[in-house]
């Protein structure tokens, strides 16, 4: 067992000392130093959000390589920013000065697939849409689905505890990892959880480490819940005359015991980026579309009922799909929704608040009044079945005036989103962009107990320094 | 916000100070000191567990005086024990000597039940049958259902994170805690979580506490995740010439993608012990019993299919209910497993181990072969679907070798789930009798941690000591 590292002695500082030091345990190519290079890791999605300048990125390829990275870090007092494929969108994945970017994208082995048990076992750098499409072939599912599922990874995943368009009757990403392997600050190995359906032998390390952003350690292999693979879904459209009355649906949906496979809003600015990006064909003149789908054994009969109540909530259109490939492009639709509302404008700012669903037409009214006020476009769209909305101001980065409206109308929305008993974050985590709204949402004891935590398990503070807190 | 313990002097000692001090802000009533009364609040369900003398037994109905009781607790250095209605099986609720018993059971309103969002919002007394009852008029479900939901508390089931028969299909305790408030060890009061389907706003809190098992705060309210009321279960029961063969079965319906509601399995001293107690008139002449059932729209369906997978894997008979008289009766059976066993011989050692659900035969042989080398009767009922098992070690416990032998062959049973994958408690918790077994599961480093933990949360190891670790 190592010494707790506070006792180690700093080693000498420099450079190149570093970079000798992290080389004499990585494989050859596993070091990028080229500025040009290591620009390139500097960041994620995210708009707004500082970004230093990296000392190296490594690429281990091993746990042992991972602990010898932060070994080393910890011996020479380096901070390291853990990092999967940089599709998140609050800056938990950039630099800072003169950092370790912790690339673990070259740690892309499905290492076992289980169907008695119902487990994939994982590296951190598998891709979402690699090991859903592996696990499928043994007729099991993968659920969470986060937008970037074909490019983003289960480590990317698990460090945001992301969500997705499945979570109304799947959840989370945090509800499928059963166990853990941590490397911490000092390289120590951990191992949590289990590979067993259930288990309370200690504390919940496991859920512990999902969504803390690389602050606490770095997921080196994850054992992942899956599920059968459900019939295909089939999937409505519902237009209705404004964004509350579509609330309402989703309020009575939900409420008259439905479980839809997914069940989504789309506002007209974002209706008409889609058509715009990609001549879709949805209906322009409605304020508001509503998607439900149902994997059901008979998703007609739960399609027809949920159309009634949009009907009874105000739907000037319901049409349901008839076929599979009708329903696949209006998730498509739904899927492209982000990059067709940063077309509109050139940049976007993504929010993330999440709501009570019987808060939801609230929201979707407050934000319409925002959008009015600082005089933007922002286009919404939401996983409305759990209350989780994605507003996005559309806006000219290059026009300062409505750059400085963009920030502040995000802010106003996180606000309000707070006032309706709600979160600054469903399912995009905290990061740069959010950092002070999370202390406004914790309270000064929620911040001192997570403070504590993070000191307990990072004494040194190497780990995502300047992230969340 | 108080200034934290560690710099706070330690109040006058001595038990009447302490009691007075107690009284100062509780009500007339709420502080208990005869022994004859307290000795009753000394220990929870578990056999072979130490159980010491407390100081008091407290009362509180409001989180305020629960901040008083852990201020006082802090200021006397005194331990304080937390407990809801001491179901428990491991002892976690069981006294140390001079501590203060917390019993929540006074704190028992159902705050909000809200069908739109899905939640219902208790205070930690609250009953898990009242709980399920009061869910079930709004057509609500609240599915976790340990054996003894029609007295264990809310609050004894989120510290335990216990789990029942409904797992298999809905998921644990965990699963259903969306956000908790909780008095930390020097009464300051946290919230955790969120009201909302959704949320990364910060490390997972919420999950920390959840089987902490009373040793990181005092649980006084909790936000808990409904489900749509399922249609009623319909089950069937599939005889087996070996547990192993039972086992095999289950793997199949497993792997085959069914998803049943319950999947349980009772071996033949279970099921004599259990005809013993109440004349079931379950058949004695089968070596294992596995009961299986469907809240599917079409359940009749699943069980054939069901059936066919147990006649595959060697049943001799089949047996589906037809009402759901029937079904109910067979649940009944089981759910008095546990009871019928300890009437075997006096006195039981409930073991809990938790293997992946492909082990599940070879962990039933294994018992087999414990029970005849230590000589003992060990009944095995267990929540088959998810490789949780109850081998239950019957003994008289006033014959001291037979009682050495039950002791010997419960640690024998863990040391096989160990080898197997698994876990040393599926939902019954650490608390005193498994704590030297906890240590040998988590590894040097995981103990290491979790204790960093403990002590960021309860820096004066004032929160149910001596459990757990």
């Amino acid at each position: 067992m190592p010494a707790p590292p506070a006792a180690a002695p700093p080693a000498p500082t420099g450079p190149t000392a570093l970079l000798d030091r992290l080389r004499e345990g990585l494989p050859a190519g596993a070091v990028l130093t080229d500025p040009d290079v290591t620009a390139a890791y500097a960041h994620d999605m995210a708009s707004f959000c500082e970004a230093g300048k990296p000392a190296a990125v490594v690429l281990p390829r091993t746990t042992e390589q991972v602990q010898h990275v932060m070994r080393t870090a910890t011996a020479f007092r380096v901070p390291v920013v853990p990092q999967g494929a940089r599709t998140g969108l609050s800056g938990a994945a950039n630099a800072v000065d003169g950092c370790l970017v912790l690339s673990l994208v070259k740690m892309d082995r499905v290492l076992e697939i289980d169907p008695v048990n119902r487990i994939a076992v994982t590296e951190p750098g598998v891709v979402n849409a690699v090991l859903s499409r592996a696990v499928e072939e043994h007729g099991l599912s993968y659920p969470p689905d986060p937008s970037s599922w074909e490019t983003c990874t289960i480590g990317g995943n698990i460090g945001t505890a992301s969500g997705g368009l499945c979570c109304v009757k799947y959840g989370v990403t945090a509800e499928y990892v059963l166990g853990l392997d941590v490397v911490l600050a000092d390289g120590r190995l951990l191992t949590t959880g289990r590979r067993t359906a259930k288990g309370v032998a200690g504390y919940d390390l496991t859920r512990l480490f999902v969504g803390s952003e690389g602050s606490l350690g770095v997921v080196v292999k994850a054992v992942l819940a899956l599920k059968p693979r459900p019939p295909k879904q089939l999937a409505l459209a519902a237009e209705f005359p404004s964004a509350a009355a579509a609330g309402d649906a989703v309020c009575r949906i939900m409420a008259e015991g439905h479980t839809p496979s997914l069940l989504e809003l789309m506002d007209r600015t974002t209706v008409r980026a889609v058509n715009a990006m990609a001549r879709m064909g949805l209906p322009e003149t409605t304020e508001a579309l509503l998607l439900a789908a149902f994997d059901t054994p008979d998703p007609a009969a739960d399609l027809a009922a949920v159309g009634a109540l949009c009907e009874a909530a105000g739907a000037t259109g319901v049409v349901p799909a008839e076929t599979e490939a009708e329903s696949e492009l209006l998730l498509a639709a739904r899927r492209m929704s982000l990059v067709a509302l940063e077309a509109v404008k050139g940049t976007t700012m993504i929010d993330d608040v999440c709501v009570p669903r019987s808060r939801l037409a609230e929201l979707l009214e407050g934000v319409e009044e925002i959008a009015g006020r600082y005089d933007l476009t922002i286009g919404v769209c939401a996983h409305a079945g759990d209350g989780n909305t994605h507003p996005t101001v559309c806006f000219d980065a290059s026009d300062a005036d409505e750059a400085r409206r963009a920030r502040e109308s995000f802010d106003a929305i996180m606000a309000l989103g707070l006032e309706l008993g709600g979160t600054i974050t469903g399912e995009h985590g905290v990061g740069v962009l959010k950092k002070e709204w999370l202390a406004r949402e914790l309270g000064p004891t929620g911040v001192e107990v997570q403070r504590s935590l993070k000191a307990a398990l990072d004494p040194l503070g190497l780990l995502n320094p300047g992230k969340l807190f």
